[in-house]
């Protein structure tokens, strides 16, 4: 349910963020505490999330505790794990009181597991039970994504009934769309609107108006079919249940708009070899390494274009033109071919591009591909032309761009569906793998053509 | 609500479309009208937008007149208009029959400005109004996203008589979780939660269990702000007013799901220079001038690079060695400046990063890109000196690359700041200009040192 406050809704993260440093540093820790006192939990996770790691374990401190949980709940994993760090068990569980199981679940899952079961063993009966029903599933699947705190009921019942038993309730959960109607054996067998529930007369019974023509979903379906599912039919809430078709929990679209965020960012991030879930403001000690394994494995892929040039040593000190226009056969094959393989990353993304349409795909990429090479390695046959005075140049250079570019297109359709199929992602490795291709077929067609013609 | 066909949910898109395209091939329009009509308008819709444009052609003409408006609402844009291009005004407000206020809107925006009010003259006037009720306002603020379809109440009635008032109804609007409480003069005042409205005494009024502490949304918050929002305080829906605070309508969670995805979007494919609302079929005679501007632009900056190396034409034609590792210090500085330059696009993207903290960021760039520098240059200082036996050289590349690498962190960083200050898009300006600095600074830094070693 919305409930932002005034100040939350006006609040720009970033101007708060200055004040909140400006009122670190005058070294009232008072005043911060006052002002994050009056924002949301939503928007104190956001001022976390922004700010540098010691800013971080500072601004953790001053958080009310009543609502250090709801704060918890919503940081990225590995800020999660960063706080939890500084925590002992006790303090853990006194944090996750009172929030859904599969929020629980969600945090339980950055900890190690000697901590995790030394904190599951600390907590009281009832939510262990409910928070091991969720753990008990793949963190990404659905069963990893569902709560189990649901309200159900039989379709024997008159509506009356159904509206009597609600009242007994104190509230319902969160963004209760649906009552799920089960049968005795807990099996699921449909659906009933809460907006069903208030525009049909009370004296009918459940079953007269259910909606049974629903497939739940099952709980080990991966979380980004269930987002898939989500988004195609604006569902707010679905049913999971499980091999034997019984009720285990709902999903609501809340949990599931976070993972269509991560999707579509993380075929931006891992094009760069990154991960989708970094903390942007993680400390040196941890970012580097990982940059350091991306650049070697490039550099690797540069030593070969090197091998390449090298092959053709004796032409570039014949005319050194070569070595000032070489770059470019290669670059405008990178940049054509890494179109193509974005535009088919999306697509494979979105599950527009599959076997029955890529062939199509192929060949309007070859298409765009050969209009654009005819096109621009005349202009840059032309440029070369009047910068060195050779017409021998120039042609070389356009045949060339024209097998490079047709190239680039050729790979950057066809790799990352090579790479699906062999199980790798596309995305990591899709960029990578086209430069290597751009560059060693840019330098030996350019250079191996300029061999042959300056003989 | 769900409402799913058993056929759908086990739907694979690409499944189905090889065995559409077996039928159409076989020419039996017969079975592709049935497979067609055993399959929702969303995953119909799904089929269209897998589909090269004489599939969709011929597919759209074999779909059930009756769900055609609900098949056309679910698609992007640019497939909505070359559908619309096919049809005459009154198939137009046949097709838009039934549809919600917000979903017709968005269809006839695509439509050129004349049609689009021939269109809405031959609609009936209460259909008209509400849609130019929606018109109204920019297709890209909550004004355009939202729908004018809502239930209010005032706050003096018994909930037992808001229950009988809701039985009167037939239907509730899709997805309504809340109820508006108005006052009188149709002003916004506050919340009434379904969940609520059916676990308290309907002996209670709306005023005493009403939510107020709730900001609405103005009319005009572009559309990427009311995204933030919603996935920030998982809402599922919202109100929406004007400067007076009247009550407009309402947004739900499944059109801003579209947002969130498009956005996300956004960066990955402006990155290359794609627009996010491509139509990943598109046919070569609109791919392919769209390809070519974006080319063209980086054979400029290509170019660029070519000259500086031709400032070196001597060096390079003493030690043709050069010419082998030269591209080596380039393209690695590309490398490890678009890391950087993802990982700040993304921030601001998130709204994480902004000036309190930039300074920080650019500091940890510079910091783990000085230590990859140092590392990386090491290695390829040493692979140099094996490879051509010469000190001098080693000496040089690991020079150029500590150069060229820090320089990278600090563009990769400074850059999308400064093109968001001059109102550029970042992502959209930031992968050229990268590079164009990574490769004139890698290829005179080598090439320069290599001048004055070599005297």
């Amino acid at each position: 349910m919305p409930n932002p406050v005034s100040a939350d809704i006006k609040f720009r993260a970033q101007n708060q963020l200055g004040e909140l440093y400006a009122a670190l540093d005058s070294g009232t820790g008072r005043e911060v505490q006052r002002m994050l006192h009056s924002l949301s939990p939503q928007s104190i996770a956001e001022l976390l999330e922004s700010s540098p790691p010691r800013i971080r374990q500072v601004l953790w401190k001053l958080i009310d505790r009543e609502v250090e949980g709801e704060v918890l709940q919503e940081l990225p994993d590995e800020i999660q794990s960063q706080i939890l760090a500084t925590m002992d068990t006790e303090e853990m569980v006194a944090v996750m009181e009172g929030l859904d199981a599969d929020d629980v679940a969600d945090i339980l899952q950055q900890l190690p597991e000697r901590v995790m079961a030394e904190v599951l063993s600390a907590m009281s009966e009832s939510d262990r039970q409910r928070v091991e029903g969720v753990l008990a599933y793949d963190e990404e699947t659905a069963g990893g994504l569902m709560d189990t705190d649901i309200v159900s009921v039989r379709p024997n019942l008159h509506l009356d009934v159904v509206l009597r038993y609600l009242r007994r309730h104190e509230q319902l959960p969160e963004s209760t769309d649906n009552l799920f109607v089960v049968n005795r054996k807990d099996r699921f067998i449909g659906l009933l609107p809460l907006t069903k529930l208030l525009t049909t007369d009370p004296s009918v019974t459940v079953r007269e108006i259910m909606i049974t023509d629903v497939e739940p979903i099952p709980a080990d379906m991966p979380d980004d079919e269930v987002a898939q599912l989500f988004a195609k039919y604006d569902w707010i809430t679905a049913p999971v249940v499980d091999e034997e078709k019984r009720l285990l929990g709902r999903i609501t679209i809340d949990d599931v708009v976070d993972v269509i965020r991560e999707d579509a960012d993380h075929s931006l991030m891992s094009l760069a070899g990154l991960d989708e879930e970094e903390d942007t403001f993680a400390p040196v000690k941890r970012t580097a390494p990982r940059r350091a394994v991306w650049l070697g494995i490039n550099l690797l892929t540069a030593l070969l274009a090197s091998w390449v040039i090298n092959l053709f040593q004796d032409t570039i000190d014949k005319v050194v033109a070569l070595a000032v226009l070489m770059p470019i056969v290669a670059s405008m094959g990178g940049v054509a071919g890494s179109q193509t393989l974005t535009v088919v990353i999306r697509g494979m993304a979105l599950g527009q591009v599959g076997r029955s349409n890529l062939s199509w795909l192929l060949s309007r990429e070859l298409g765009s591909g050969a209009l654009n090479a005819i096109l621009w390695s005349t202009v840059m046959g032309g440029v070369a032309a009047l910068w060195f005075g050779d017409t021998r140049i120039a042609l070389i250079i356009i045949a060339a761009m024209v097998i490079n570019l047709i190239t680039a297109a050729f790979a950057g359709a066809i790799l990352p569906v090579a790479l699906r199929a062999m199980r790798i992602d596309p995305a990591l490795a899709g960029g990578v793998a086209l430069t290597t291709v751009t560059d060693v077929v840019g330098f030996m067609s350019f250079l191996g053509l300029a061999t042959w013609f300056f003989a």
